[in-house]
């Protein structure tokens, strides 16, 4: 499996699944979202990241186990899910966000930076 | 440019920032957090989807323009990055919710049961 | 209006919607969200907080107006109410948190070592 | 200890840190949050969400404790500071917020509207 071609094509169903191009919100769900607008989708994705730290806490407590790791990887594709959806909506792809993080994994000190401001911030009890 | 290999890049990067691995707080930002613990980086999934929302709040009123794309973009991308903090520390890889992701885009009638709950959520008022 | 009474009342409320308190969930939302256990009622403090966010953002661009300020303190209200549920679950109550805001507004200092933090964030460009 | 007291006066110090009412952002951590403009304490509500989230979850796997309890109060706490300082910013009040939730309480209906959306979206499986 190629992760470029997995987001890649979700962006491309996504696309075909807005008003614009002919996708009906009685039959779609993501043209439903679409249609509804921002809002609804973005609402989504605070709701994903909330349904994502819950699982990952319930693995803390009672884990690992199959059912529990399926229902994080589950949760965190919820929430990738609606990002995808909400980068199309604004004529944005994986493809940009991709781009974004090697362009970090690049930028030598990147890491580093991010580490000072965290040592800053513990030594000043945060 | 190749999803797959960003993605699993990043993850293997993240990887070898594990404490067990040699990865050193003092020195990564990556190693860092997962010294710290879950609550740490888990924290920063919900900081970082509210700010994702808000990114994309600034466009709906004020874009788009280059500079608003780029800090959604930018965003999106803390959100990933922080959930592949998430998914290594629980021994789980993007490669895994990409599966669940390509399963869902395989199952003929997901959208379709998506989309009849969303509809009956409508119908009373939701 | 006093707000003791209100949040206590709420509380109250709430108190007697619990399973063991005769709540029923075929009658009462929050004896339902009490019945469903704690991510039902957490995922939803999530989800209120995104919607908080986002109802604030619409007055920042468009407001105030009568319609987007009522509708921020509609969603403040849904954030404040299903923290409520969740105290009344842990048996802990709204008086509690607000002996705790009591004790930090008499805690002399407090704001100072909060603004000691931000500043050093700041300058470590956080 | 009277809540309304206790959320008045909280809500008159956090106007009196307003920039236009002689707030010092040096010298004060709620006069630097309205300072820097929104996006600044909205994202502080996204957060202490995830932390009450977190924290609620210790909870469930490992208490109640004095401490956990200590902890979600605290959390819940922040989560209301920092609505506090949103309401600021727009010129709107506990009080106008507490209205809201007494209002709900005297609609009859109110919780048994909510609950048969909550049973629809049951019986479609949500």
């Amino acid at each position: 499996m190629n992760s470029n071609d997995t987001l890649e094509r979700l962006a491309s169903i996504i696309e075909s699944r807005k008003p614009g191009q002919g996708g009906d919100p009685e039959k779609s769900y993501v043209a439903r979202l679409l249609h509804k607008g921002p809002d609804a989708f973005l609402k989504k994705i605070g709701e994903e990241a909330t349904e994502t730290v819950m699982a990952a806490k319930d693995i803390d407590h009672g884990g690992p186990t199959a059912e529990l790791n399926g229902k994080l990887v589950g949760e965190v594709a919820d929430l990738w899910f609606h990002s995808l959806i909400a980068l199309a909506h604004y004529n944005l792809s994986p493809a940009d966000v991709l781009a974004e993080l090697e362009r970090r994994e690049g930028t030598s000190g990147i890491e580093e930076k991010a580490l000072r401001k965290a040592q800053h911030r513990e030594a000043t009890n945060d």
